[in-house]
């Protein structure tokens, strides 16, 4: 733990520099994986299905049995929870659907964007002990919404075969079309070029390892789109007086219990909260199972005193973070100013598990700084929008002798030609 | 050039197979100048500039007379039409404005999206004889309506230093706030790293050759977000016994022009629509000044009869062409079903031409089949959505159990901790 008091704005890059997260060593060895796959398709896959996740399948493809079966093992509890979630997450999402908005430019001059889903899109969720059935839920349900007709899914086998059923069933749930038991580089190479039984895909979603945010770098150059690029997970939380302090710990210590290196920062107007916050933690700490990785995280958080509030604002505009929560009382002085955030929650009964979970928003959100241009997953991120146009004679008269000048001063004689021939036609 | 009458489906990818457009073998050279920029800043610019352009600068920064004096070098003629074509272009990326729509996903519970604009956003402008400057306006304009803080505008310096008036011209009325004389992997390199002069930007936008290409790449791996991959421009147009083939024509030869590499399609119902636009364009090509360079797109050109209507609206929406022309009169039968183009027009009397210059569409289209999952750039181009939520003591009672099995299921503890410490309090 790092503790700064009204640090001067030129150390503030300094103080909150991230790990640097740079996968392009991985390259080399990623892209040979990602060549056999694209030239050797099922047999590449079942190849290193072999070698890095230590099982020899008969097939990739879960079985609508496998579905069944899962379905049974989750429990009745666990299912209501996913339903209030699922549910959240279809009423945001779908709220963000737009009507068409068809306009004249001038008289005659017809122009409108059309939304339409991504046809075919791959979605990876990666394996370990702990399922992410939740980010099942956050890529698949607004691939629904938006009407995409593929909603194709990887996740790694374990030892004996199989895909945690809380996964199964939250892909069922949410509508995902297509399932197989791919892990790693091997998952995002069949979504990228497609095999003999896995469809290519025309955009990759989700989270991995840093071999999986490789390959998906390399496939996005010429084969398929991707969500965003990907970092270490982050949060900086605002508190102040009016703070309840043992909040501000547990929302601090959710984000270290993702990894050692979960990015923590802490901005307080005053010493003693962050003093207050920091035997907070150290008490809810002791009971955590996740105890040793969060304690890795907490040693490079950061604690903040900044008094000022617009220079509050102005380091977390500068900072980016993936997740702000502004736990205090008056968050309104500042949530209305920030400008470069992922995700903002606000208020002490606003704990980023809500949106990780059950509120209705995204999880997938920027990190390393990337809120600055990038939004979080959300329903356009499934959808591109077609830009249509149509003119009429008087529209032609009416901006056809613009066209023409402009190509000519271009130099694109056959552009003003194609207009030409229409208004001598029409004239 | 090639005709096809009604080829087999699955030969249809064949038949319509872009060249290889894969720049990475320029890699390790533009990665060299990148990290040159990157240490040495203004010093490796002044450097390359010398180097690349030809030119020994003393500032690279264009100055307020400058721009003054090329305001008086553009034609009054010409100005009027910048004129329209901004004011169109204005008016309809105005219109994707869209309102903050703050829902409840459950009561007390809420959540809505805010679109920011993206605060620093640089433009790239490719030099050469025929200035681009209707892609100042294309990329300007709505950065300027979506409120970005700083526009950085960078294109090459001719043999005398200068930049073409009408670039900045058209870079004035876009609102511009800054324009720098660098050239290709320069420009991108100091608008991605920043340097003494040049401000970092957040994404980088605009065409440019296959350098520029590969460095918008680079730099969009771990530095700043770039606008979409770029390939070769492409036109697919449509024409039956209805269509104005001299028109058809004429908006193939625009196609054409571009480049050597330009992809040119009709698709046609019968074979007698075929032969009178090739006939047609025999005849306008003769006098074309860009005569050679269109015959060289032309002798890759592809020409197909597909008589199935339904037929044709599969093979557009595989192909996914950056510009789809519908040169019919019963257009409606196919542009209803389209799901995979960059920009749609209508009807015989709308021109490409329109929408590169004047209707008020953008122009910066996705090529390569990049239609599947990319928008052309639009007003969300240059902002972000930022996610907030809101939760009341009501809205947690109702959330937080499921909050607690789902976090609890994933084995994330202090994720559920952060619930139930507030449960406790509210309870």
């Amino acid at each position: 733990m790092r503790t700064y008091i009204n640090p001067d704005k030129n150390v503030w890059s300094d103080i909150l520099k991230r790990p640097l997260f740079d996968v392009s060593e991985l390259y080399g060895k990623v892209q040979t994986i990602l060549t056999e796959i694209r030239k050797n398709g099922d047999t590449a896959l079942r190849e290193f299905t072999e070698k890095f996740d230590g099982i020899k399948l008969d097939s990739i493809v879960v079985s609508e049995k496998e579905i069944t079966d899962a379905e049974k093992q989750v429990s009745a509890d666990l299912k209501e929870a996913i339903a209030l979630a699922a549910k959240n997450i279809e009423v945001f999402h779908a709220s963000q659907q737009s009507k068409i908005n068809k306009i004249e430019t001038v008289p005659g001059v017809s122009c409108w964007q059309k939304a339409v889903a991504i046809e075919k899109v791959g979605l990876y969720i990666p394996g370990g002990t702990a399922p992410l059935f939740s980010t099942v839920l956050m890529l698949a349900i607004p691939a629904q919404i938006a009407g995409c007709k593929q909603i194709v899914l990887c996740s790694p086998p374990d030892k004996t075969g199989k895909i945690h059923p809380a996964i199964l069933y939250a892909a069922k749930v949410a509508g995902v079309t297509q399932i197989y038991k791919l892990g790693g580089v091997q998952a995002i190479g069949a979504m990228a070029y497609g095999t003999e039984t896995v469809p290519q895909t025309y955009k990759i979603f989700g989270p991995g390892n840093q071999y999986v945010m490789a390959a998906k770098q390399l496939v996005s150059m010429n084969d398929v789109s991707i969500d965003m690029p990907a970092g270490p997970s982050e949060v900086l939380v605002v508190a102040n007086e009016t703070s309840n302090t043992a909040f501000v710990a547990s929302d601090l210590l959710s984000q270290a219990e993702h990894g050692a290196d979960s990015q923590v920062v802490l901005v307080a107007n005053n010493s003693a909260t962050i003093e207050s916050v920091q035997a907070e933690i150290a008490t809810q700490l002791a009971t955590l199972p996740r105890k040793e990785m969060a304690e890795k995280a907490l040693s490079n958080s950061v604690f903040i005193v900044i008094e000022d509030t617009k220079e509050q604002i102005d380091l977390i505009n500068e900072y980016a973070p993936e997740h702000l929560i502004l736990s205090t009382k008056n968050y309104s002085d500042i949530s209305e100013k920030i400008t470069n955030a992922g995700s903002v929650f606000l208020g002490e009964l606003t704990p980023e598990s809500a949106g990780d979970y059950a509120s209705g928003t995204n999880h997938t959100l920027p990190t390393n700084g990337w809120a600055r241009s990038y939004s979080g997953v959300n329903l356009d991120s499934f959808i591109k929008k077609i830009t249509f146009q149509e003119i009429t004679k008087q529209g032609l008269l009416t901006i056809g002798p613009a066209i023409e000048k402009m190509a000519t001063a271009e130099e694109l004689v056959a552009h003003k030609n194609a207009v030409t021939l229409r208004l001598k036609e029409i004239q």
